[in-house]
């Protein structure tokens, strides 16, 4: 079954307001199969709203619109659709006695103009909103569902699951939507799909997107199936072929992010981790104590912008500085095995580089970063040129940073170098 | 003039994208006097598209799409326009260097499917972005204007910025939407609306909305009209109402991020800071130097997770963190002490807290967080309690910490206490 999502309410047409209703909508959706086909926002006037549902019922059997419901002059979704399937309103004297009950209860009077929450279109289901005043609606129409919810995600939430999900799932067929999400760093977007193309292409019954996103490519494999061994061989296939075509540059197969990768890894190893940042100025430590229990693996971390807090606190020679200078190799070489030696840690990583806008030069534009990643074993190092803005070279840089810890870990530290 | 919103993407119709980019297209048609009246997401699927396109034509003279000019087969956004409009595709050869260039400036070879992102509908106007490949285009027809955007915020932006704005300026109408973005922290949004609801109110044709961020309060005011002076009287009353109202509590009266704030105070008084941070893991040091130009006023920060490195790096005396507990103010205290005096910055910051979810006691819960600033003049220290998870926790204790600067600033540093 196909659907889509109505959000209603000229507040989601401002600047300051998004629809995130839909996001709970889609996954719960999803879950029992029912695909969502467009999401559309629309505001608080009848003609348009009108319009939207009269589209929208022409597209797809299900509609689901959240907003409109209150008690105001502008909340005109209940009429609106009453006019659409010719449908009277009546008052219901239960839900009115439940409203006029709620403002008891908190010693209030009800205001007349809640009287318009208790009007129902003619031959529609309430579904009991007890967090708020305005009920749901469910109406059928010639084969097509519509679901009126109220707009705010804490009566929206329970109240579909409550009232909503068990309708679906008596109508819902049988099929499913499966997922997968692979992550990628090192490799862009358009490389990644030229690598892949030949094999999601052989299965076209998979839905297959590529995304870019900041310092890494997504990769999601969506297939909607009754068969749930026929979908789990189906992914498993592709995801096989996926790492024969992008090799060690998959670090994720179930959407979690590298730091949190990293952790894992960490924890798993008995590992710590300790790092001496220029360019990234936090974000690296930060990034590996945003996961609960960091402090296992962390034990602590410098930023030293300036050559003499280098020297100070991860020992990089003041001379090595001054041949080399700040951002080159040799001093994210140092930075790294100076902070590993004086945190007594299992690595050290040293980033040093220019972040931008300013300070580029000819010989070392923008974007131009060293990592270094020392460990028992040694040190490696990276040069690399990173396109994009300050944030995004930062991010970009800090995300290279715990790919080379990844790396290491995937070799067993045997892997001489890292590619691009 | 209208305009429609088409934000083109399958992973918008999944649980795990949001379309944002509306919201910063909303603000600058708005500021322009243009109003969104619809917003739409759809997937990469031609009919669906093309339906999307065609329909909105029907409805306003202005629609702006985001994403689905990326090099892949999914990409429609391109094809299916030019074939509603009965324009041919033609291959741009300058597009086309300009692409090639960008991946040899990274030494890689451009992938044959970029070629795709170098295809122009007849007569389209490109739109050139810098900051990616696929170029946005212009076009018009029959009084109607369309324009597609790419998908990447950082791409998307800017170009809309420097070639979309100017374009719709000319078409625009005099009336102008004025905006003012009031940001309040250390308050709540709804202490925040009792105490300026009886100022906003007086003012009906302004339309005012409170909203709750990260640990801020940010009020936004809107006015509508063609009357440059009225708007600007009209705000700065409101404005000034809410500096009595809020006193000390507003940090920004354009919308800047408190970073940015504390950066251009520290740059202008020639001030510099460093940081010791336990629970906020490198968020302070990553905040400030997230600002280009953040070498002027940032030597370096250290990050200290274990009590050895408040010693070794922050000069906590072990015996102090062993009396007190590295979560007190004593040892916050310390940390900003010992790194202002080993970075021999004007500033130094001290945080200490329990982030969680784990490691609360009953003495000090999760969210107990210890900051300190000081200074030549001595040191000051907050005991806070913050609510929320580890990610609200951590910001908001990098909040605070920043705005005990700006009140140091605020007050010559003679300010005794800081209210919370």
């Amino acid at each position: 079954m196909k659907a889509e999502i109505i959000a209603v309410g000229s507040e989601l047409l401002t600047p300051d307001r998004l629809d995130t209703n839909s996001l709970f909508l889609t996954e719960e959706l999803n879950k029992i199969g029912i695909e969502v086909l467009r999401k559309t926002v629309v505001g608080d006037n009848r003609d348009l709203l009108s319009e939207a549902f009269r589209d929208a019922l022409n597209r797809v059997p299900l509609i689901i619109s959240s907003g409109g419901l209150g008690p105001t002059e502008d909340d005109l979704t209940r009429e609106t659709v009453a006019d659409l399937l010719h449908r009277s309103l009546r008052r219901n004297d239960n839900i009115l006695r439940y409203i006029e009950g709620r403002f008891r209860a908190l010693n209030r009077e009800m205001p007349e103009v809640n009287v318009r929450q208790a009007m129902v279109p003619e031959g529609a289901e309430i579904l009991e909103n007890p967090r708020g005043t305005a009920p749901g609606l469910w109406l059928e129409d010639g084969g097509h569902f519509i679901v009126l919810l109220p707009g705010p995600p804490r009566e929206l939430k329970p109240l579909f699951r409550e009232q909503v999900l068990p309708r679906l799932e008596r109508l819902a067929s049988s099929t499913r939507m499966f997922h997968r999400e692979i992550r990628v760093t090192g490799l862009g977007e358009s490389h990644v799909e030229q690598r892949i193309m030949g094999i999601y292409k052989r299965f076209p019954e998979v839905n297959t997107t590529v995304l870019a996103a900041p310092g890494e490519t997504q990769v999601h494999l969506r297939i909607w199936t009754d068969d749930v061994e026929h979908a789990k061989k189906t992914l498993d296939e592709i995801v096989s072929g996926f790492e024969i075509a992008l090799t060690d540059r998959i670090f994720s197969q179930d959407g979690s992010p590298l730091e949190e990768v990293i952790a894992a890894e960490l924890t798993m190893h008995n590992a710590t981790i300790s790092a001496a940042e220029s360019c990234t100025g936090g974000l690296l430590a930060q990034r590996l104590t945003s996961i609960a229990g960091s402090s296992l693996y962390f034990l602590g971390g410098v930023v030293c912008y300036s050559n003499e807090l280098k020297t100070a606190w991860a020992g990089v020679p003041a001379e090595l500085i001054q041949a080399k200078g700040a951002v080159s190799a040799e001093v994210a070489v140092a930075l790294a095995e100076g902070i590993r030696r004086r945190v007594g840690s299992t690595f050290g990583v040293g980033i040093t580089g220019i972040a931008g806008p300013g300070g580029g030069t000819e010989e070392k534009p923008v974007g131009t970063v060293h990592i270094a990643l020392a460990h028992a074993g040694g040190v490696k190092e990276r040069g690399v040129r990173f396109p994009g803005d300050r944030e995004s070279i930062r991010f970009q840089a800090s995300q290279a940073a715990l790919d080379m810890v990844r790396i290491h870990f995937l070799y067993n530290g045997k892997q001489p170098s890292i590619r691009a």
